[in-house]
């Protein structure tokens, strides 16, 4: 600031200019709900619908749509974006080709907008449900030829230069490893570490902070110890950053993850349970933004995953009943009727519904005569056994065929994405634009 | 006019509420892509991209975006609804029940935009490639307790007065039928008619016209004599309006019908090419908008059909080459292929591509030992024979595995749908709202 006043105090600039020059959002919130295409929100608002009452519910994506985003890589990767491209597209603002994080496709390393936050003097909070070094905030965080790079990627987070003031998300496995251990050297360097949420209730004031709360991704928020833990974790985060009073704001990039490990497993439980998650994580800001109007939130998707549709098999209908009332993940599910003898009681217990005879019979025969599942379980255990991956996949059938949801893939599509923002100059991101204009928008707001 | 001029100058209200009573636009146009979903719109951009360049070509869709629309219907019909109910919403701002044409659940009738702009004293056009008693058009013209009432709505049309200048489509077996001829009725009441295309070149100034060009809707696009036929009736509908001279001005109501048919079909090069007609007829409307900035165009779908995806099967890419090519839809195609000997030369000549030995081997066997085929083939001929069906389903088979188009139904989606606008007012229509207030922001135009 101090600068800017006095370059333009010697140049005689007009008020107009300095006003333009120093009028940018104080803080900028951008968040990514991974692989939330539009047949995602449009899911969650007949998801969040009270059917008891006869109009239907509003949801924070509804009041917050401004757009759409195109999402196709570098043309060396064809029409279909992987995550990594995704990222680097928000991040940056160039194509490049599936798995490159913030290199161009002559891997050359560009600067990402939260490089320039911090170049600039922002407060630095990144928060997401999957491993902190997962493709996505590996995309704003770092630059790498492969999202698959995970050790070098959260090597790279220390060695160089730690650029969060707070980072929050899952990755033990990646940073505490026989080879080298990150969380001690971070702590050497005066970093506060964490690895419970209770302690997101009491966070230092005076150093950065990192926390990890999983191995690799957070529990699905169905089975997490807290359902909203995007929000929760969002909620200290902003705490934090607000308590470092910093004069020039802070930029936070937010990620709801597992959406798109929802969307991987062709399985609706788990991807309404992540996009409540977020909704919840909106709403919180949606609050935050109303209290401080000099905030821009921008939230979109990198991309759609699974090839999701709102009805299937030409009947004229989508009913998330069973949906509403989950109370575990797919996989939960699951591990509780592998570990059991499956009884309509058990079954009725874990789904919190009344299975059909048929749907029992089904679970009992996908138990006792595995199938081969050539699924991509993502989000299934590493080493998850046949019987498991045989008894998940019908479990994901049975919840598909009552509420009607349909599939085409286990990968991702080229779908064009919604575009929500509030708060100060949300109107610049009205209308179509590619997700790389995205960055470029936001670069002008960080001048 | 007249009226409102005398009325102010009674009442001696402000210039400024004159002007607010009399700055709608002159013209709207309201235009719907019937089963045009987020998919289509996405899907057409990499169809129409020209790979040899190296950017990806922006589409007039992309220039147009303002925002989105929810499609469901009245509660009673669920979270997914059929064109009766989307254009009801549409048309006239209430929810239905899905088959109902602009009447409530409790069946009373409801003006429809286009009756108040006739009332208004605006002149009046609609152009659909479906039959002109189809479920959208007729939504906007008649009230009817059911679409499948195609007699009854024809009917309608003349003895509830004729509403329209100049109505154009399909339609003969409705309209010139053995218990009751409606041509030789109009005709006798001063309508022009006409039925063949060469006729739209030399329209009266003087009188209505009813153009009806096929039994039922038009042929498909790609197989019509002129591939871009909604452009062309679009053109002549538009050059008989601004002929008309009405200080008034026009509204019309124009649908890409048939993209719902080839999604219905789940037949990927006939969405593809009916998205092109629609989208040429966009591109033309965008040169009168530049023309007449007192014109309003407003383009959105009534719902998303066959749950289309843009890539499928867990790969991530999605090929249009093959649908850049093509010549004829994919029913045409199947006729070649069962009228003649299936050779490699038959095949290569009617796909206009060269067709893999496993692919050739495909069609013959599915000719050969025709497989039952239970999806809901609309477009395929009423009476098509068990290997017609066959070949047809094998044929789109070839197609979706070349391009990996994806597919989770027959019948219609709940995804929330684009919405376009240029010209006067467009920014009323920026982001996200519900299809009935489309039709509440039209009325607030025509007052």
């Amino acid at each position: 600031m101090k600068k800017i006043l006095s370059v333009l105090l010697l140049s005689g600039a007009s008020v107009a200019s300095a006003y333009a020059a120093t009028n940018t959002p104080k803080n900028i919130i951008m968040i990514i709900g991974d692989g939330m295409g539009p047949a995602y929100t449009s899911a969650y608002r007949y998801y969040h619908d009270d059917p008891k009452t006869k109009k239907i519910e509003d949801t924070v994506f509804d009041r917050t749509l401004v757009g759409m985003s195109s999402t196709y890589p570098a043309r060396v990767s064809g029409y279909v974006t992987d995550s990594a491209a995704g990222a680097t597209a928000l991040a940056t603002g160039h194509k490049t080709y599936n798995g490159a994080l913030a290199i161009t496709t002559d891997k050359k390393p560009v600067e990402t907008v939260l490089e320039r936050a911090k170049k600039l003097g922002k407060s630095i909070g990144v928060v997401v449900t999957s491993q902190v070094n997962h493709a996505t905030p590996a995309g704003y965080l770092t630059h790498n030829v492969s999202r698959q790079n995970y050790d070098q990627i959260a090597d790279s987070y220390v060695d160089n230069g730690w650029k969060t003031d707070i980072l929050l998300g899952g990755g033990w496995q990646y940073f505490i490893r026989k080879d080298r251990n990150l969380v001690a050297e971070l702590k050497a360097k005066g970093v506060d570490y964490i690895d419970s949420y209770e302690q997101l209730a009491n966070l230092p004031s005076n150093k950065p902070v990192l926390g990890l709360f999983a191995d690799k991704g957070l529990p699905w928020a169905l089975d997490d110890t807290n359902k909203n833990r995007l929000s929760l974790m969002t909620k200290a985060a902003v705490k934090y950053l607000e308590a470092l009073n910093n004069p020039k704001g802070f930029f936070m990039m937010i990620e709801g993850s597992q959406i798109d490990w929802g969307g991987h497993g062709n399985d609706i439980i788990d991807a309404m349970g992540e996009m409540d998650d977020l909704a919840k994580t909106l709403e919180y800001l949606e609050g935050f933004v109303k209290k401080h109007p000099d905030t821009l939130v921008i939230v979109t998707a990198d991309h759609s995953t699974g090839g999701l549709t709102v009805a299937a098999n030409g009947k004229y209908k989508w009913n998330p009943d069973v949906l509403r009332t989950m109370q575990h993940s797919a996989n939960a599910i699951t591990k509780q009727l592998i570990n059991n003898k499956i009884t309509a009681k058990l079954a009725d217990k874990v789904f919190n519904f009344t299975l059909t005879k048929d749907e029992l019979t089904q679970l009992i025969n996908s138990k006792k005569t595995p199938q081969k599942d050539n699924s991509h379980n993502l989000y299934a255990d590493d080493h998850a056994s046949k019987v498991q991956k045989s008894v998940l996949k019908m479990v994901k059938h049975i919840i598909d065929v009552r509420t009607n949801t349909g599939w085409t893939s286990t990968g991702h599509t080229a779908v064009d994405v919604p575009v929500f923002a509030f708060g100060q100059d949300k109107a610049l991101f009205n209308g179509f634009q590619d997700d790389t204009d995205i960055a470029k928008k936001i670069f002008t707001l960080l001048k």
